[in-house]
């Protein structure tokens, strides 16, 4: 069924990344579609036109999530929904969110026109937002769908220029209640291909993966305090050097992570030194810690290790030392019937394939806790994501369509058992 | 002779260091007196009128040292120089410097109206600039005066606000010829009395100390580079994180260094990782070292040492590393005749005395490869310095005066061989 369309899928698939790249794009090649501004509007009203030509019924939600769908002969209201986020980060790639929103058109349309209408319904969906770029919160589409996010917290948050959310959201024409109500029942599914952001398919060669987890993630600050005195006059062991006692901390971060082995990994991306100057001793250092593991328990043991061994080195350097948690995300393990199924069909079609963990945060996590859920991944060269550089080959984009055309085929057209099942009640089935 | 009238000059020292903090005062306490601002000329101006209203023979050289002499009754053409410098850090202390120009300008006037007219001339010296904090370079003062700065430089030496150094100087009265060249070959010895700016005397209850070394200094920016990669998608062992990397080296500089016990300080005080993002690893790291000890043998040594230990890390951490010396100051021995005198004179005036090693830079460190020179601390309250908050007690400084006034009766008042034969060719005796 796939093979013999593939070199077309490619092409389309292609040719759709570098059509919706052009809203936005930025001077370095890259993109910028934030929040409810120019291009995002552009963009989501491109696709909504598109849609149409395809045949789907297209409509907005209050927010700005577009969907287009195709109505299902049978008499289940249940939707299986397909898509990801059609925003960006403030100079990022083509793929990320974009290509899960391409590749579910593309699938959608050539199932439809190879098997007409289908048994259940499906939508397309362009989520309005999941990076976080413009706004202090993230996953606003799918938080929205799923009620995770209340409607009056728009007029709480505000972006760097003082623009509520409120204020943005109906400058774009939504927020105004034209549309209906964000919040969803109807969902039997939730469906997302997505580029990997990192390089372990790469060096696997491996080039389409179903997701087995994403990742929780716990995130600290950790500030010392200690005494800022001259590099020459003072002693080593009169010293409350908070740098010194910092780099214990971080050796230790890296060294413990690396021991796990468990695929825990935990990163120190911001460190800042005062006075930070090259003849004074810092008296003051702060740095972050962020840790990610798919199980909670990990992170607890990990965590609290890291405290003890902290708050030792603090002592023994003689600084005073605050952890500040803000961030806490549990762990999300995506529906292991939908898994079983990919793996199945990834078999069928020969196609060496491992199960993977997503390091990343993908709107899948929120849909995780809400419908079964399913995150697909095709690789990205050298891993590099929110970047212009973002890439993965046309052929790898093809075989991400190709396999959740599968997926959509055995859940959407056939009325075999295994589709039918996972997607019964739209409960979460885990 | 001095414990009489060590109330009376305890007096006058804090009043002298009072006065001359208002030139220069900033909203917080401190002191701002820069090369040649409106601060240091009236700083300067003052210091002279007060000189010959003392009865001494003032003048200005052609960079803006302040000379006050008292001419010698004997034939010897040479002079002793007792003094500091005029300069300040940008929002500095009432006693870094200004303690030194005031101690020698009090100890010489008492001995003056005690003894009256000495065998050998002396001058006390306002010396222009040390501490390097408008223009990229220091020790302008005593540089210039013991000929170790050539004129032509003023013209290339540009202050953050692109003033040259020569306009700034001309602008200041000075560089135009209007007096004498700065370059001596009459300078029989060099005096400074300073503050400690450390903890150590405060620390042994120690009130006054002569100082046997001031050390040398190497400093170095170590720049890392790696790859900036996803913080959640990168497993460990695929890292080329610089931050962890120089977490490492920073770790082993500090616990190297204290390892040594032999006096040797080794400093990372500035950091900088980049991009500096949470959930980002860093792929381009730089710090700064340095590295301070008495003997140019052990800073080589320590040097070479880190330096292996960096490129193995380095290699361990798969990230690049490159070292960049720009700074390398070798230490310098303090005249040991002067400073055997000085433990001879505090022996007999029963002051616990103890050696010194400087672990800062001072003028004294210039004069010490071109004359016989002498270096004298008293405390700095908590080690504080270049700060408002610099503090020492006023009976402290009445101590580093009353010892200041010894040790210039030896060299100039009395004939006693010890004196004369320390200073006799105004030649460096080590």
């Amino acid at each position: 069924m796939i093979d013999q369309t593939s070199v077309l899928i490619r092409d389309e698939l292609r040719d759709s990344i570098e059509w919706l790249s052009h809203y936005g794009k930025t001077p370095s090649g890259g993109v910028r579609r934030l929040l409810y501004d120019s291009a995002w509007r552009k963009a989501q009203h491109a696709l909504a036109e598109k849609w149409k030509h395809m045949g789907f019924s297209v409509r907005f939600d209050d927010v700005g999530n577009l969907f287009g769908r195709v109505q299902g002969r049978g008499t289940d209201k249940q939707v299986i929904l397909t898509g990801s986020h059609i925003d960006t980060v403030i100079d990022g790639g083509k793929y990320d969110g974009a290509y899960g929103i391409l590749a579910s058109m593309v699938a959608v349309s050539r199932l439809l026109r190879k098997y007409g209408t289908p048994e259940r319904s499906i939508e397309v969906v362009s989520l309005c937002e999941e990076e976080g770029s413009r706004f202090p919160l993230s996953f606003w589409g799918s938080g929205n769908l799923t009620g995770k996010y209340r409607p009056d917290l728009a007029g709480h948050i505000v972006d760097s220029e003082g623009i509520s959310l409120l204020k943005a959201m109906q400058d774009a024409g939504f927020g105004l209640g034209k549309y209906s109500q964000p919040e969803r029942r109807d969902i039997a599914c939730f469906l997302e291909t997505h580029i990997e952001q990192g390089m372990t398919m790469e060096n696997r060669h491996q080039v389409w993966a179903p997701v087995s987890y994403i990742v929780g993630q716990r995130r600290f600050t950790i500030t010392l305090t200690g005494a800022s005195n001259h590099a020459g006059t003072t002693p080593m062991d009169s010293r409350r050097d908070t740098l010194a006692a910092a780099a214990r901390m971080i050796a230790g971060v890296s060294r413990d992570a690396a021991e796990m082995t468990n695929g825990l990994v935990a990163t120190v991306g911001r460190i800042e030194a005062e006075p930070n100057t090259v003849n004074v001793i810092p008296g003051r250092c702060r740095f972050s810690l962020d840790i990610r593991h798919h199980q909670q328990s990990v992170i607890d043991q990990f965590s609290h290790k890291l405290n003890r061994f902290f708050k030792k080195t603090a002592e023994q350097c003689h600084v005073n030392i605050q952890m500040d948690q803000w961030m806490d995300v549990s762990p999300i393990r995506l529906d292991p019937q939908l898994l079983a199924l990919n793996m199945k069909l990834a078999e069928k079609a020969g196609l060496p394939c491992k199960q993977m963990v997503s390091g990343a945060g993908h709107d899948a996590q929120i849909f995780g806790t809400y419908c079964p859920t399913a995150l697909m991944f095709v690789p990205s060269h050298r891993g590099i994501s929110h970047a212009p550089e973002e890439f993965t080959r046309p052929e790898d984009l093809a075989t991400g369509v190709g396999m959740l055309m599968k997926l959509l085929y055995q859940l959407a057209w056939t009325s075999e058992k295994s589709g039918k099942r996972v997607i019964h009640n739209g409960e979460k089935s885990i």
